[in-house]
């Protein structure tokens, strides 16, 4: 049998590497877009809409949409609520379109969509998303958002945590250094992804503007059953 | 006592995002650029000229300059040799200056050494390289080869080994994840380095053309003083 193939591509940057075109791109950005996608669709929103331009967020909003926009983990003002997966709450996204722009998720979304099925993945749909895979006769991209092009450890051990799911499978194999990586730094990471992560990058940058109560959140495995698909530029929710 | 600050940067795709440009850049490319430039030096060559194109690395050979040339592993036909550091022995390298091209190598020395004071590390040259950093006065960027811009494992735990012993030191910190992630995969193939790389694509690619005989030398820690430095275009060896 011939085995799929699972790659990890660590930065934005180099996404025009990745050729294979029939892969699955599955996007992972940990804190905090894919966990704020993901619970928004575990409490019932229909679809989310990504959009790249404050302004475009803006007239959305002044059309009654409910608008999550935020630049560098700050909320828009005329927007309905920033980045944080605890906004996404059932009473407000319940039967809603959500609009959604943010500093580095969106431009992700465009770049892996326009060239790929892509859909979102991240700790709280690890299993779920996994499961999905492979049951698809595709080969799959774990597409790590980073930070403005640089490397994010808990993208990283992500990957790996789904990367070593595909490949216990035994249906995928890899040439790709960067699923090595991945894999081993989540068999540092598994035991307490939370204090693994203490010393990234963004878990400072949170901290220092007061958003990280939601790290714990992101961070645990299997709480949320929604595969996030891009069909047409917008975000639906197929698992369900 | 503010402490010098250690970055590592995983593929040249990102490399214009390090904006310190007041930091050592050490350019690691272990299989096996560095490693041969190393031993180049250590067997008395005066200096190497790193050209890009075939054409210039011609016209050097036509005026009678030593040129080591490949392009994917193959020696050019009108080259002396290939890239193997098991080419540059004392009997052909001694009192001469070397013609150098290669298929990424001399693109990263470019990159690096046109902003940054630049040096080539490699495990051959860790503890020499190490220490000259620590009695600098300066931050250090550690710049991975890597494979057409995607990320390789050797150059990567290399990263490690290097970062690991500057933090050590306590004159350096981070708050960069990809140090981090460095640090940690060193951390499982310190052990044994050359059986860690048996996954890495490098190794297999090097394996499928038969190039593999140095893989053991490269990934020897401390066989070589030499700190090879880009003056000008140029590398010499700064060490003796």
């Amino acid at each position: 049998m011939i085995k799929k193939i699972v790659e990890v591509c660590l930065t934005p940057a180099i996404f025009k590497h990745f050729e294979n075109k029939d892969a699955i791109v599955v996007i992972i950005d940990v804190l905090r877009a894919s966990s704020a996608i993901c619970t928004a669709f575990s409490n019932g929103a229909v679809s989310i809409i990504p959009v790249a331009e404050i302004q475009e967020a803006k007239e959305y909003k002044s059309r009654g949409y409910l608008v999550a926009a935020e630049r560098d983990g700050y909320v828009l003002d005329f927007a309905d609520f920033g980045n944080s997966p605890f906004n996404f709450t059932r009473d407000k996204v319940e039967g809603k379109t959500i609009v959604y722009s943010t500093t580095n998720g969106t431009r992700i979304i465009d770049l892996a969509s326009s060239s790929h099925i892509s859909v979102i993945g991240t700790f709280n749909n690890l299993s779920a998303i996994t499961d999905w895979l492979i049951r698809q006769d595709r080969d799959v991209i774990l597409f790590c958002a980073g930070w403005k092009d640089k490397i994010s450890l808990e993208d990283t051990i992500c990957a790996g945590a789904i990367a070593e799911k595909l490949i216990e499978s035994d249906l995928f194999s890899t040439i790709c250094d960067s699923v090595h990586a991945s894999v081993d730094l989540w068999s540092i990471a598994r035991d307490n992804p939370v204090n693994y992560i203490e010393k990234a990058a963004q878990r400072s940058r949170l901290r220092d503007k007061g958003l990280d109560d939601c790290i714990e959140y992101c961070m645990t495995l299997d709480i949320n059953q929604s595969i996030p698909m891009i069909i047409d530029g917008i975000l639906k929710d197929i698992a369900g």
